[in-house]
């Protein structure tokens, strides 16, 4: 069995949800059942049906495709060759591209070249139509139409924060621009670490009415009352990764347009992408939906989205997102480089990497990644046991270069 | 003011939630939040608001419409004509067909004659993309299925509920057949008084996560938990309209088919109806679907079930549902005539009005209307402050029967 921080878990095949019998019957036995109350969503293996059927759980607001035709993609499949590219991870194991998937938790995987399908594959709860979870991949779905706005000078990022939520007056985000919320350079004294309890990440959760409250709960509320509470610790200007900035940034946009996130969803990308599937946003007990984190859409849109970002901000026909905006994420030519290499821009990963790719990243596996020389976008979601965003990086990086060098051959 | 049960409301013109500001802002202020934990989906006039957005305050279940294109209806509009029609209400009061909408506190209608669109009218925070909260019609939904389940021999309906499910041995369903349920005649110590606190319509509610629990809650915590707590009243064989029945008779349905109640609906109905949208149900928190009131649909598609009812199980080219199940419940021969003329069968309300009508009809003014006899089907939303299923039929009979005379002509 595959170990991870010291723990063994059922592997990739072995955690099946509909072999284990998840949620299966009417009613599922109590054994089998996964619950909001009895916070097992996030649990392992429950996360391999649950991220899959997010809006059975919680609260959730639909993001309409409107009534247009769906986009069509061609397909030139490549299956049984990409199924046996050969991989040699990070620590030197050398894999096939099938088993590279099962160990990365996949739930569903679509790679596009030149725009049409050439690999599609779904395992455990995932099916064509099913929106999956996006956790953290919603940020750059949200990034791109702040990104957007600014283009079409509704915002300016150059604004701080209170300018545009003057309730955020006293708190860390009073003296930071709109841009350093986008990029994720505040100092906030907030945590965000999956793996403790006692992190701010949970109490966030909480409030969101994503995690069930212990009796006598006395914290706040809502997401909004929550975003209230942070203070300021250190200064602003370096990178940090905690996703609270995201939802302040899609509270702005909220705020300045009078569009919920899902209404900009929607207006701006659903209905000219010409996705096939409605998707849903989480939303919390006030109302607010939650730009973080709390997206669940199909692979295929998820694809849509990839290759609309390739294409300079173009697809269905038609210029969706301003040229200048992807093209501004994508340059990688922004004063933060992380120590890895990577710089983030608009809450999106820029890899600096051999394809100039950029990458949209969410816990537990969720990636789209974007290889323009290549001519590339691969679409995965995952449900690996760990909350993580760089889990499985050894294996999936890998397997993204030897995809892309097959492709561009 | 209009007033109901000794109380006074705001009319169907100024209790429009945009009007009053419920829901809107980001976040909404908290005197216009309308919460699940606050408990303020029914009341009124949040409720303008609520039923046209249930799941973004509980979960829900997609009820999947399939990748085929919709069923187009021809349109014949006969709007101006339809408004000025002159009504008689049950008190001798004269009104126009548009006032009597307002009266009733429509969200939507939509009158179908010869199968064409000849009115469809939009009122409150109702829009055509978005489903609306059947409440009891849901019942019409599952009994039609379980009908076309006992035409297909998969299920039978002189056998006792414990046939197909064991574990309600014991309680008040031992002894009861399936026909009995799915006619409402069964003997049940069980109350459905939505006006009073302690009725067990609200227990009910509570096991099934649509109302929140207070403090030290120590009831049913699901659907299921509080069915099998049920014991028998008085004697099986006389009609007694108790929600309860549709739960067990939607549980066998689950049990014996193996495909939840969603799933039923999208395979019977929403796929080969063409439905314009995905449709949704209700969650509780174990996992089970609500077959008693669940499900939330578009006006269109609510139509599309109508239009199929009257044409005897034929829509889109297809035998939707099969015709002997149509004609049995449209026959009104079954041995219950109740005090008021109707007659019910397989969850559906048989009028013996002139046009044969049948009705499927849940609180707060939800109706579908099906006249063969005048060629016509009225699909109306509404969202009236008395939670009751006959409210507001002193002005709705009479605009129906107006209506269906008027097309007749």
């Amino acid at each position: 069995m595959p170990e991870f921080g010291g723990r063994q878990y059922l592997d990739g095949r072995a955690s099946d949800p509909s072999k284990l019998g998840w949620m299966r019957g009417a009613p599922p036995p109590a054994d089998k059942r996964i619950t909001f109350e009895g916070d097992s969503i996030l649990a392992f293996p429950q996360i391999r049906w649950s991220l899959s059927h997010m809006r059975e759980l919680t609260p959730s607001v639909n993001v309409w495709r409107g009534r247009g035709a769906p986009s069509h993609f061609e397909r030139y499949e490549r299956t049984t060759e990409i199924d046996a590219l050969t991989i040699t991870d990070t620590d030197g194991r050398i894999l096939r591209f099938d088993q590279a998937l099962l160990d990365t938790y996949t739930d569903g995987i679509l790679v596009l070249h030149r725009g049409q399908i050439v690999y599609e594959r779904y395992f455990g709860a995932l099916e064509p139509h099913l929106p999956h979870a996006c956790h953290s991949v919603t940020k750059s779905y949200a990034g791109t139409l702040a990104a957007a706005l600014i283009a079409d000078d509704v915002l300016d990022d150059r604004k701080t924060i209170p300018h545009y939520l003057p309730e955020l007056r006293g708190t860390a985000w009073e003296d930071a621009t709109l841009r350093q919320v986008m990029d994720m350079q505040t100092g906030l004294a907030y945590t965000e670490v999956y793996g403790e309890e006692e992190s701010d990440i949970w109490k966030y959760h909480r409030a969101c009415g994503r995690r069930p409250r212990l009796a006598g709960y006395d914290g706040p509320r809502s997401l909004c009352d929550y975003l209230g509470m942070i203070r300021k610790e250190g200064e602003h200007g370096t990178f940090e990764y905690k996703s609270v900035n995201t939802d302040v940034m899609a509270w702005v946009m909220a705020r300045v347009s009078g569009r919920t996130f899902a209404q900009l969803l929607q207006d701006r990308l659903w209905s000219p992408l010409g996705c096939e599937e409605d998707a849903y946003v989480h939303v919390d007990p006030a109302g607010m939906q939650m730009g973080a984190g709390g997206l669940c859409v199909t692979l295929r849109d998820f694809a849509r989205f990839g290759e609309m970002m390739r294409c300079e901000g173009m697809l269905n026909g038609k210029q969706v997102i301003p040229a200048s905006v992807v093209r501004d994420i994508q340059s990688g030519d922004h004063p933060a480089k992380l120590d890895d290499g990577y710089s983030y821009r608009s809450q999106w990963w820029v890899t600096h990497d051999e394809f100039g790719a950029i990458e949209a990243r969410g816990i537990h596996g969720q990636r789209l990644y974007i290889a323009p020389d290549a001519e590339m976008v691969v679409a995965r979601f995952a449900s690996h046991p760990l909350a993580s965003a760089v889990i499985g990086d050894k294996i999936t990086m890998p397997q993204m270069t030897a995809l892309g060098r097959m492709l561009r051959a």
